[in-house]
């Protein structure tokens, strides 16, 4: 089994790291590779930057395609551009954002989600909504330090995410909590050790998800919503994409 | 007052008839032009196009600000690229498929939704929850037509409109239409003329708002959400896109 | 064109300073007059009143079918007697709420609402349910002053709204203020000074609404739920009511 | 223990049944009388006369607390003037519609509304909302024939009563029949006979409902929404109104 | 009238106290008896004990059943067994928790609920979802005691709930307290005293909706969800539950 | 990695046949029994026979904690016991009808279930509520047949439910069918060869989840609402249940 993590923006120093942590939790047997895209935007903090990455994660399921891959999980908080890919492929695209919520409310009663920076926290209400997640989560709560930071700023980072948890643990009656960021796979431990909850990394969760739809046979429906987009003569940059 | 209506596709005859259409329906004093991209897709019909055409919509919002424009309205049903495009100008940026919401809202208690392609229907289902529209909705009906078959077979389009709006009024208990495309216009007077109730066209409806939006002195906010994105080195064909 | 605003109570100076400030903002070519009730309350601050107020706006829309007005707005937050006045008439009946939701939703992600006194923060949640806003509602804030407060104490009014406002940003994340009253359009530009962010007027957010319904030919629905009212013989006080 | 039944209408021969069937449900030792308003409008059919029942509500609720009524019933389907109700007296005021909803809830997992005529349809969905009942409502079926003919036509509402009680349970899953119209008390017991499931008269339930609190020592809560209306220079017909 | 309320709880003093304050609220003519299980929890406190105590609800059913019970009322806060109970009887069940929200809306725009202990907040929360009454309720407060405690620290329990309850009123903007616990009825005098607000204790709310229910002919609609379950060979200490 | 599929029915042929599924679709690694209760109801269609069955549910999860289960899967449509299972263990606890709901979620826009007997829709839809997937879901669609006749009746049941599934398709939009009871994997494969879109069963979905939660290091969290239930003397059958 081929599993392939696109990571919306084109920092590869976080494909690397995602790559990385993908390996150890990967089943036996699931070879997990990862990309970004060719251009684009260094991290994924606006509708803007929203909107340039869902076409790198286009083009990389375009790419996906010719390599056999089994299945696809969009590594940004946001679930940036997953409708669009889900119609390139009938392979599963798992969103990291769903199946951090999804993980989340298995285990527990309510969560909280501690995302960044604040100006995104509507990207996970967007989330939330559209999965039906809205009344598990007890609060989303932002952290002011933009994504870029986290490489460089990583002891710093923790104790923001350990100081957000634990409000959230005290006042939203959170039971769980959601790190509303992909690269942060590093904080799981520790954040677990320290809060004796879980603490979910969307990446690693929709990892196994994907593992486990294809482990199912299950693949993206193709019918109507996600159906292969019509032929059409596109221009510009884009044009190569409904040739795939 | 200076209103430009962005076509998210790259079909020039849609722009056209949506500039003259405006041009009948704007205040004296209010200047209406239209644009559509350079490049992209000549129809929004799926996710991917929607993805595609968001692009074109930023890179007409960059233009725009050179231009001076005072509002917009984006004219794709499912308001492709809104919120990106709110975050690249103090303007007011309002979609057509929220305004027709909102105007079929203050004229009735319920509307129908008549849409087309099939496989649109969840883009109208997203846009009514995001804008808290769902109870006022009483049914998404789609037609199976392709969007560019507007144009070539007009006559067929309004009898497909007006049978599927007889079962919108009979069936669920609408008291309103509207209309689930852009360039339809023209049917607004026939429809209204054959169903004796409010038919509405989003990008007219749009404009009007965008119009008293600008009078009231009311543009975007740029707290938080909607704030113009962070300085950032972008690559590629977006790499101009937040340098505007 | 001739649009009428309706003030439920029978405070005239509120009246008179409506007219002003929609005269400011109404399009060339729109005649904009105000009217009172003859007799009735002179604030709306309950149920009761509300009930008394809707008993007048529906008398002066049946003056209004005479007078040959072409729509109306209600000028008072909780839109008192807009279902009633929408079944007198076939022009657009616009509530100074449901507009001041409808904008502040066009112009920002989150808003909070700013009214008084708190014992109609449920009027102010009513209309928030009816018209789907409740999401895009971050809160609900009552100053505790009454409504007649509103002329003799302009300045401290004016304080307290900004207190509220701040309040609305920091802890609500709200990223545009609505004004939970009539008669505050003066406010509108000193707090927007002071906030930076769109402050919103229902009043006037409903007089260009009122007036793009118009330019449209978009009126009240009379399917259904919005029909004239069955013949019948009314007796005492309102028995002119339906002869309109 | 008196409670008191307040018909909104005019029509005395309604009030009259009420009080009878009233009468039959009624614990030992509480006087139930009905009062109907000395003018106003001989059936509620539209927000209009909504608006102009109200007003007779509320002067009810003036003469019974001089009366010392201890429980009022509001027997209109759409609990006109409960809320405005609330606020001139410290006893329970029930609805006829949502003791009616509450009542069927405890007794079936889902129930249907037949209501007439169809457009107050949206009337019931206003108090489904306002209640949080929609969800247990499977369907809001209605019946179209003017109120006034439940008189002369007795037999002939019965039939389509059952007829759309029919439609209701094999179509919409319902598993119980609220009766959405005052006045319709002889048709439970038929309608039970022929059904085999719970048929609901929100008047009687309301009875029981009001009884219940007054038992229990419950009134409406003064604090804040429902306090009395502040003191006020009333003027015209309402005048005397905040002075009961 | 035969209504006997069932204590899901093995604690008999609870019981004793049960029936002794529901003897004061009783109708005359109404027979109210008490009954808890001969073995299960002496309280309810997780899902482990509501799981353990829905089992005694039912064994209780069916002993009524024989017994000729009119009615039942399940007296513990979450409603144990309550979907179960009815599908042995075709009488009125009725459970505390959707008692005290439906009364506490009869009373106050919005309550809020105080229960014990913490753990058992989603335990509220899914009676809430279930009933509809999410939206009436301003808050879920939890005193941290467990409910043992309520017997032998009635004083210290009265003050906790006395400072829980201003917290509701102060800063919820609750207008009425819902008493998240069987057993409480004492309290509601003192508290009603202090606050100054309808304070509810959900079995007595129950034992008059009741009554109400037997008196108007309404039982447990027997039509699809709470039919008779179908006949079964069960095996093991229940093998004797579906023979009652 | 040893999961336990728990069938909370007495139907030792359903057990051997989950197991005998799961163990095609378990990772390289994963031991996969099963246990059943020895005693209870041998198939849960009622509320009654859910509550019976979730005992045996908790029996089961005492005894896998002394066997050192790590995740246990719940099979029966419905979830019976989940959450009271979730007390007794700090290992992920799924039930099959989340993790099919979730699965279908992450496949397609849209799903149908296809449950039975109809009786027990209202429990679909309870976990519908529960897990946030309403809107997710379609339509709940029942097939009239006893579960017991699974076993007996595979071919009628197959003919039924691919008749019920082509219907969901057509009328109710549904991308996606999730098989509304246990025991049904040998459908997956033939209704999604004949349907052409994927096809649901939550056992070896729930089967993936948990076995992904164990990699991943998740268990349910043990902070207060699935804690493990406060130490304490019950009696009767389930005296041991706290002691596990």
């Amino acid at each position: 089994m081929h599993i392939r993590i696109i990571n919306p923006n084109t920092t590869t120093t976080f494909t690397t790291g995602l790559v990385a942590a993908a390996t150890t939790f990967a089943a036996t047997g699931t070879l997990v590779d990862a990309r970004s895209p060719a251009s684009g935007t260094p991290s994924v903090e606006s509708h803007v930057e929203e909107a340039i990455a869902a076409i790198g994660v286009m083009e990389e399921i375009v790419k996906g395609e010719q390599d056999g891959v089994n299945a696809y999980v969009i590594a940004c908080f946001g679930d940036t551009g997953v409708a669009a890919a889900r119609e390139l492929t009938n392979a599963p695209v798992v969103g990291m954002t769903e199946a951090a919520f999804f993980a989340a409310s298995l285990v527990a009663a309510r969560f909280s989600v501690i995302t960044l920076p604040p100006r995104t926290r509507i990207h996970t209400e967007r989330v939330l909504r559209e999965t039906g997640m809205s009344e598990r989560c007890a609060a989303v709560r932002a952290i002011d330090v933009p994504v870029l930071d986290l490489e460089d700023e990583e002891e710093a980072i923790g104790v923001a995410f350990l100081e957000a948890a634990r409000h959230a643990l005290d006042e939203d009656h959170a039971e769980a909590i959601v790190l509303g960021c992909a690269g942060l796979t590093n904080l799981v431990e520790p954040l677990t050790r320290e809060l004796g909850v879980p603490v979910i990394d969307g990446v690693m969760a929709g990892l196994k998800m994907a593992e486990g739809l294809v482990m199912l046979g299950l693949g993206t429906s193709k019918r109507s919503s996600f159906a292969y987009p019509p032929a059409k003569n596109l221009t510009g940059p884009f044009s190569t994409l409904l040739k795939g």
